[in-house]
C-alpha cells in the first residue's frame, strides 16, 4: 500500500491544559488544570469561512475534518496545504485548484445550532438518504468491552481538567477493539471533524470501524458518523430522540450509556453479536 | 408593581421524554426515556433567521431570548407575538417596528462555533467590554449551598433520560436560594437563552443573581451570564482557559465543580463571602 497523500502541514497542536488557582470549600488555594479553549479562525484560498472555539490538539486535523464534513472539500487531494498560525489565531488553507461555488456555499448556509456549524439542515436531511452502511460486518459484545476498557484506560484532558468531550476511532476485530485515533475538544463537533481530518490523512476507511464518544448522540452526532460510513456508533452518555430517529432510519447500529461492562443496544441490532454468556442477575 | 408586558404568547412546549426499547448486557428489553430533539426554524417578520435544535420545553422562551442574545432585539416590547408551530416546526415572531439592519445583521453573522449560534466573534469581545457588573452584591457559602441542595431536589429530565443540559436563575438571599427559573436543553446555548427570555418576559433584573449550569464553563457561557449582568456563575462542571480569561476580565465571580458542599471559587473572590467554619480536613 502506497502512503496516504498528505498536504503540507503545520504540527501546531496547543497544550491542552493550564493551571490556574481556586479556593476550595475548605479554604485552601489549590492549583487546578483546566482545559484550553481558544478562537481559530478558518481561511479556505483567503476566504474567512468560520470561526471555531477549539482545545487546539489537533488544528490541521480539525481543519480538514470541517471542510470534510462541511462537504466543502471532496477528497484529501483536493487540499495542497494547511498552516496553523497561533499568533494569529488562525489556520489558512489552501486548495490546488479552489472550491467550487465556495462563496455560493457560505452564503447558503443558514446557522443550524445544536446540528453543527452552520450546516444546512434541510441539505443533512437530504443527505441521510443517501447514505448506505455496510450490513456485512459485525460487532461482538467481547470487541465492545474491550473498546471500553480501551476507553477507560487511556489518558485523556477530561482526567485532567474536564471540560472537554472526546471521541475515538477505534478498530473492530474479533480479537478485541484497539483506539486509532482519539480527540477531544472543547465542543463534540470539532473532536468528531478532527477525527474525521485524522481518517482522511492516513487513509483510513470508516466501514467496519467504531466510532464512540463520551458526548451524547444527537442528531448531529449520528449524522456525522454516517457520514464517514461509519457502522457502529457507541456513547457514554444518552441519546436523544431524533438521534434515535435518524439512527433507526440509517440503520446505524447504535449503543449508548456504555461503561465497564454495561450498555445498552438502541438500534441497528443486526449487526451486534452477543458473545458472552449473561452473568447472574444483580 | 405593574405586571410586565407580554407579547401574544403560544404556550407550545413538547414532551421532554420519549421511550424507546433498548437491549442491556443481560439480553433484557428495557423501555428507556430518552430526550426530546425538535428542529425549530425562528422567523423573524417572515425572515429565517436560524434553525435551533432544541428538547422544546420552552420555545417561546426560546425565541425570545435567542433574539435577546443575538443582539437583534433590545427590549421585550419590541416583540408583538411569538407563535410556535409544531406542525411546520416553526416559531414566528413578529415585531412592533420590525429589526433595524436584520439584512445587515444577518449577513454579517460569521459562524461562530462552540461560541454560540453565529455570533460575530469579534463584537462579542467588544461588547465585554464594555459589561459592568455590580460590586455591592455578595454570595454567601450558605446560600450557594442552599442553590446547590435546590439544584439537587430539582426533577429534571437530566435525571430520566441524561442528554440534556439545565440551566438555573436563582435568587441570592441572605437566607438562602431558590430556583427562579429551570430550563433544560439538548444545547447548553439554548437552555441559557430560554432563562434570558424568562427574564424578559418576568421582568426580572439579574443584577444580584445567581446563574447555575450543569455545563462547562466555556467562553459563551461566561459572555451570555454576563450579558444579563449576572454577576455570580455556578457549575456542577468544569471550566475552559477562556472561559478564565473572561471572566478575569469582567471580575464575574465564578465557582465550578459545585456539588453538595465542595466547590471551586476561581474568580471574582471578592463577592464571595464565606460563613460556615471550615470542616476538619477529610
Amino acid at each position: 500500500m502506497n502512503a496516504p497523500y498528505r498536504p503540507q502541514l503545520t504540527d501546531a497542536g496547543r497544550p491542552a491544559t493550564y493551571t490556574v488557582d481556586a479556593l476550595n470549600e475548605r479554604g485552601e488555594v489549590l492549583p487546578t488544570a483546566i482545559a484550553g479553549e481558544h478562537p481559530l479562525t478558518l481561511y479556505v484560498d483567503k476566504r474567512e469561512v468560520v470561526t471555531l472555539m477549539t482545545l487546539g490538539q489537533a488544528p490541521e486535523c480539525l481543519a480538514i475534518g470541517y471542510l470534510r464534513n462541511q462537504r466543502l472539500v471532496g477528497s484529501i487531494e483536493e487540499i495542497a496545504a494547511v498552516q496553523v498560525d497561533w499568533e494569529t489565531d488562525s489556520v489558512v488553507v489552501k486548495t490546488r485548484k479552489g472550491v467550487k461555488g465556495l462563496r455560493q456555499k457560505m452564503k447558503k448556509r443558514t446557522v443550524t445550532t445544536g446540528c453543527g456549524q452552520g450546516t444546512v439542515f434541510g441539505d443533512l436531511m437530504e443527505e441521510i438518504e443517501s447514505i448506505k452502511l455496510r450490513d456485512d460486518v459485525r460487532l461482538t459484545e467481547e470487541t465492545l468491552y474491550s473498546l471500553l476498557d480501551a476507553v477507560r484506560r487511556h489518558e485523556t484532558v477530561y482526567k485532567a481538567a474536564g471540560a472537554v468531550h472526546g471521541c475515538a476511532l477505534a478498530s473492530n476485530e474479533p480479537m478485541g477493539s484497539e483506539i486509532l485515533s482519539f480527540v477531544e475538544d472543547v465542543g463534540r463537533h470539532n473532536a468528531v471533524d478532527a477525527i474525521a481530518g485524522q481518517m482522511w490523512l492516513d487513509g483510513i476507511d470508516g466501514s467496519d470501524k467504531i466510532f464512540y464518544t463520551t458526548g451524547r448522540l444527537t442528531s448531529e452526532m449520528v449524522i456525522k458518523a454516517s457520514q464517514m460510513a461509519i457502522p457502529f456508533l457507541v456513547s457514554r452518555s444518552g441519546l436523544t430522540k431524533m438521534g434515535h430517529d435518524i439512527a433507526t432510519r440509517i440503520g446505524v447500529t447504535m449503543i449508548g450509556r456504555a461503561v465497564n461492562k454495561h450498555y445498552l443496544l438502541f438500534t441497528g441490532k443486526q449487526r451486534f453479536v452477543k458473545t458472552t454468556m449473561p452473568t447472574a442477575l444483580a
